[in-house]
């Protein structure tokens, strides 16, 4: 049981995990922190949270766990923030997608306290955002990577690990950089390629006509497209070093398909279809083992 | 009302086809042809069709109207063996994916019969297949492109559109090339894109370890390389020169915005994702008031 616990962004990603241990009877009192007092007291009133939290120090007293759930790009002007109130006791995690910056910024901010903070990365999400977005059951059934620190204490790490299962998540460890080059090819490099997609159709003169024409196929493909620029954009320069190698190799790949396109290699082209769909296929048949039910997907 | 249509391919598209009609009270009789005896007794078993057709001069005699269904690459085929029992009242459409290729060989299959051929494209389809996925609403609110030679009289384009009306469809035209460059960017270089970033992740040496945490952006955006690898590769290469300009095009874009990315212009990188969201929104509100209400579409 934590008897208290601080969340940082009191929104989809916070308040889903501040329900979730409430739920699991995992916590007594969760005090909000966060930039919007409306959002804060929206937190309130829904029993997201039990204190709006105002004055650092008095937040930050007696905490057993604190969880960044902010934008990233505030993570280390909140560990800064944070930093001189921080006591022994007290465990700090985060939600942030990319992992290297994070730990970089946590370095500079925390200092010789650094091995208070355990990073992680839920991996779920949702259309929905601000509190009223929260529910209890975000986190079931979905991965949570945590990448420890040399500097953790193992004990420290299980804390963390121990409130997500609590919220139902299933903990996977990785090292910042692992989580940074997986992340790069199978989230960050294809958020890109929607953008660019959609910007290259946008710009054509006869872009009324093609949007005309784009169906469910299309829709699909460029759902991540609609996500925040801004937060897709602080992603990509925080993961940029990664995300260049998994945008290069897919050039590299574009450059060898073009080839057999121009060269009407048909074997060749089907060889690169059939392995996807058999790769995809098998993915899909792993995550449905894996994973809580989804809606059965197949090919259009 | 058609007093006689022929259907080659009964599955989804062209079952639907005659589903819709029969439902519309719209046709009198359906004649299905195929080459699987087993599709064709299923089809008359369901209702979908009334006789299964045998004898090639028996089936066209006193036909209003004939539906190629069939995989693309039968086309050229299925009309060859049809050309010689052609009558002057009958009308030849299709509902093929890519249309400067089926005019070609229509051209080269029916010769001087040929304007009694108007090339279609319904904007509809599923994740099934076979006389059994054939339903009475797949073409309701959706759009069918007739794209008509100059050889075609107005009344035989007008049969095909009232036809496809009757199945609840809108009617669209545009010339073949027109046609095949609007679905090269919003439909065929999407799938190529999909299958090669799916293929891409599924070579490197550690794809069990990026497979394992690829989520649901990965799974919509790459849903379209689910689809069937021979179909595409033919798609791929019936569009080909098409479909080469729109990957150039995009392969260019992919440079531009990699030289963003590395030289960590964030502002840059921000204006193409703020413009695709932007220009995907507007597209999905436009769809949105312009079909039958569809599922709920937002950003993750």
């Amino acid at each position: 049981m934590l008897n208290k616990i601080v969340i940082f962004g009191v929104g989809l990603i916070g308040g889903s995990f501040a329900r979730a241990l409430k739920h699991a009877g995992a916590v007594r009192t969760v005090v909000g922190m966060g930039r919007s007092a409306a959002s804060l007291a929206r937190a309130r009133e829904l029993g997201i949270i039990d204190v709006v939290g105002g004055d650092m120090a008095e937040a930050m007293r007696g905490a057993d766990l604190v969880l960044l759930a902010a934008p990233v790009a505030q993570t280390e002007a909140i560990l800064g923030a944070l930093a001189p109130h921080l006591q022994p006791g007290t465990v700090v995690t985060d939600a942030g997608s990319t992992k290297s910056d994070v730990v970089a910024a946590a370095r500079r901010a925390l200092g010789a306290k650094l091995a208070q903070f355990v990073p992680g990365h839920p991996i779920a999400g949702r259309e929905t955002n601000g509190p009223d977005a929260a529910i209890i059951d975000l986190y079931i059934g979905k991965k949570t990577v945590l990448t420890p620190l040399d500097e953790n204490a193992s004990a420290d790490v299980e804390r963390v690990a121990a409130a997500w299962q609590a919220c139902g998540a299933i903990i996977h460890r990785l090292t910042p950089e692992e989580h940074d080059k997986v992340f790069a090819a199978v989230s960050h490099l294809p958020h890109l390629l929607a953008y660019a997609l959609v910007d290259d159709i946008a710009n054509k003169p006869h872009a009324d006509l093609l949007f005309q024409y784009a169906a469910s196929g299309f829709r699909d493909f460029t759902r991540i497209a609609g996500s925040s620029p801004e937060m897709w954009r602080d992603i990509s320069l925080a993961n940029q070093a990664a995300l260049l190698v998994e945008l290069d190799a897919y050039m590299a790949q574009l450059t060898a398909l073009r080839a057999r396109l121009a060269a009407a290699d048909g074997a060749a082209i089907e060889a690169v279809y059939a392995n996807a769909q058999r790769a995809r296929r098998q993915w899909i048949e792993a995550i449905e083992t894996a994973e809580t039910p989804q809606p059965k997907d197949s090919a259009e």
